[in-house]
């Protein structure tokens, strides 16, 4: 039998990133914390734990994190059907999802499902493009991603289309557009020279659009891993980039955005991807998830 | 003198979370990229680079990319002053910042500075009780952050305070805070069991909300790493939660926000830190950045 206890203290590490504070969580010492990841070396005779900052798990760390997760989900459903089990009121999910998701359409998703099962959601923010990373890694139980193909072990539903728009603000277009504004015919030397924002090094829809429009996918960029801050530095004036096109509705009907090419836009596909053995709650919020996306995606 | 290219190829995999993109910001191939890593590594005779997923920095390595920064920042100031020796048409400048201020003031204050300078922002996204980390590491040349000693070698200046309401929607207060609500005097026990959201593991807010309260810093939490995300999640009365002020005037006047105890807020202090040799841009808008934060922020 495995002890959970040390699987425990290797999980506490990872989610709150540090000794201290899985100390802090866990009630315990942090040299009791260290003991526990000693022992749990010890008996496998390989390392867990890479004793960076953060501290990472090594791969077999991740299949124990992957297997500590799946029996978390199984103890849920088990204390949902022998309640005296229960030694808190609150069931936990650890979930990836994309910036742009959970900016718009999740939280809405989400509200009266959390509530009704005690869930405690834990969001760990990935791009849309590898998502799947962290399910295959055992650190979540569940995300939201572009790919179809599950990974060992899960399963995926197809959620819907989240359509961007390639959007900048009047004075920007003013500015680094002025030759295609007045031809109403996007200048493709213009744009090859403006900045654009992108969201972070896995970030690739400016490079796409741009490919689109047969430019290069290099160009000037700022950095802004934060999806409100995103828009308001679009808005800004800043530089041009692509946005979830429910998220900026008001700004392009009431001009504060505009459209860099008339007409454009891309649509990313969303699926969501739950471990197979992950038990009722899991299976209900996949349904749950599937059922309430259809109203903020398109089809 | 130091071979830049190296020190280059480095940073281009630190900041671009891989030798596969490194080598596609260099224009080399990756083998290029791996080989230029093993002979700074080799004329040191330590490593630079821990080779995890993503790669992170030895201290060693830390050391080098902050000269790099500082280097970059001098060259910005001497290609203003003689512009035949620019390679591209803009300044980068890497900074690490709060979530909150992203979401916020900072869109708005860098609007004009960053057109005039043409001045290519990369944000890190970091809690204002750790970004200083950033600094000291030499991961980013400026910082946002709560504390006001700067670490060697660079200087800080007071940008104003940021203020926080404890908020939920009005039906999670009736779920979990119902006696608070018909009293109108918080029951200190229904707080306690109520679910809060987080932000991330950096986030102490909450717990200091309810250290304040006379309460166990423990406590049922969502946690979720993302600005808009977070004001939605307890919008939808997954949780209550800090959020900035100048984030929620409108939902709090229309009342789709309430206090969780009336009348108490949190005013966090935040400070500007950039590198004292960082040059006349870096400079320039460490003056500009004190000045509209003075329109955004309480005294």
């Amino acid at each position: 039998m495995v002890d959970y206890k040390l699987l425990h203290a290797l999980a506490a590490v990872i989610e709150q990133a540090g000794f201290e504070r899985a100390a802090q969580q866990l009630h315990i010492s942090q040299s009791a914390v260290s003991q526990r990841l000693r022992l749990l070396e010890a008996r496998l005779g390989q390392a867990v734990l890479i004793r960076s900052t953060p501290p990472q798990p090594t791969a077999l760390g991740q299949q124990l994190l992957n297997h500590w997760q799946q029996v978390r989900l199984l103890e849920a459903q088990l204390t949902r059907q022998v309640p005296s089990l229960q030694d808190g009121a609150f069931n936990n999910l650890r979930l990836a999802i994309n910036a742009d998701s959970l900016a718009t359409w999740w939280p809405k998703a989400m509200a009266s499902f959390s509530q009704r099962h005690e869930l405690l959601l834990d969001h760990v923010v990935a791009d849309q493009a590898v998502g799947l990373e962290r399910m295959r890694s055992g650190e979540v139980a569940a995300c939201i991603c572009e790919h179809a193909q599950p990974v060992a072990g899960a399963r995926s539903v197809y959620l819907g289309q989240m359509v961007y728009r390639a959007v900048c603000s009047p004075a920007f277009a003013q500015r680094y557009l002025p030759a295609s504004q007045a031809s109403g015919q996007l200048v493709a030397s213009e744009l090859q020279a403006a900045p654009a924002i992108v969201f972070g090094p896995d970030d690739r829809l400016q490079h796409r659009f741009l490919l689109e429009q047969g430019l290069r996918a290099e160009f000037a960029q700022h950095v802004c891993p934060a999806s409100e801050g995103y828009v308001e530095l679009v808005a800004a004036g800043l530089g041009y980039g692509l946005i979830p096109q429910i998220q900026i509705e008001p700004a392009l009907a009431s001009g504060r955005l505009l459209d860099v090419v008339t007409g454009w836009h891309l649509s990313i596909p969303l699926y969501w991807h739950h471990w197979r053995q992950g038990g009722a709650l899991l299976d209900a919020l996949a349904k749950h998830v599937q059922h309430v996306a259809q109203h903020y995606l398109a089809a």
